[in-house]
């Protein structure tokens, strides 16, 4: 089955985002290759808010991925390229039954994962960690969520920034 | 002058305990030298509700250091080695001050590092990322609390167990 996996950048205290939803405190390291990063993946999934901050700062680079953005307000169907659907864990549970050996991107936020790891969708977790306590904000699961195990498969440092890029499987 | 580290395990999340202060989930990485690290620093600083859990676990492992705790109920003075303070930030001020190269730990919890950070008294945060998220807990910072930026000195990976130690010092 195809993976889906929450991959985010968050605070040491596990923002991501500010109160306001600001992104002032990402420190992007000039070593992080997102073009690359985006190729590992076969879609993008989101909510639709995430989606905003996807479109406001510039999309998917040098590439286009199938993209579905869960919204229980905006109209469902597809509009510039985007799937819009109401109910994200039967839509989601759906795509990953696609023959599709690329993992599912999901790339926010905090409300979307925390309800399709409730619905026990999430196969792994992401986090590039960067060096900043922000103190509030929004939450990489926002409380209460469910508790999940996890098992570290790699990690990378990005010396230049300090930034700790941590990658975890879900365990069962 | 002295210089005062907050070292503590927490989830990928930011909690370093369950919601009802629960430590079940903290995975003892067995190559992790508890006495080694306690012989780096010169004396704990932590919170009433910290020192219980720190008596609870059999305290520190093969050796006595000074042992401050603040409590805002508790009579002051010294009692059983350990000195018991009401106001936390003017006396690791003046623990700051003395002559001694072996650093203060911040023992815990979150409200003492908020506190004591909000007074720009917190030199170094130093946290092993134990691989789950809790969903809920008390947090390494409860919110608000002020933003601190940070700058990663060293890391080490425990790979027993996937436990990431990840050292910072607090810019200034």
């Amino acid at each position: 089955m195809r993976q889906l996996r929450y991959s985010v950048a968050a605070s040491l205290d596990g923002y991501i985002a500010g109160p306001n939803g600001e992104f002032d405190w990402i420190v992007i390291d000039p070593d992080i290759d997102f073009e690359a990063m985006y190729r590992t993946f076969g879609g993008l999934v989101m909510g639709r808010k995430s989606y905003d901050v996807f479109v406001a700062t510039g999309g998917a680079p040098g590439l286009s991925l199938p993209t579905y953005v869960y919204s229980r307000t905006l109209p469902e169907g597809e509009r510039g390229g985007v799937t819009f659907v109401r109910d994200a864990a039967p839509h989601v549970r759906a795509l990953k039954q696609e023959a599709d050996e690329k993992p599912l991107w999901l790339w926010g936020g905090g409300d979307l994962f925390r309800q399709l790891a409730a619905e026990g969708l999430v196969d792994g977790i992401e986090v590039a960690i960067i060096p900043v306590v922000l103190g509030a904000g929004i939450q990489l699961m926002p409380a209460p969520g469910p508790r999940l195990t996890l098992q570290l498969r790699a990690h990378r440092l990005y010396e230049k920034s300090g930034t700790m890029f941590l990658e975890y499987d879900v365990r069962r």
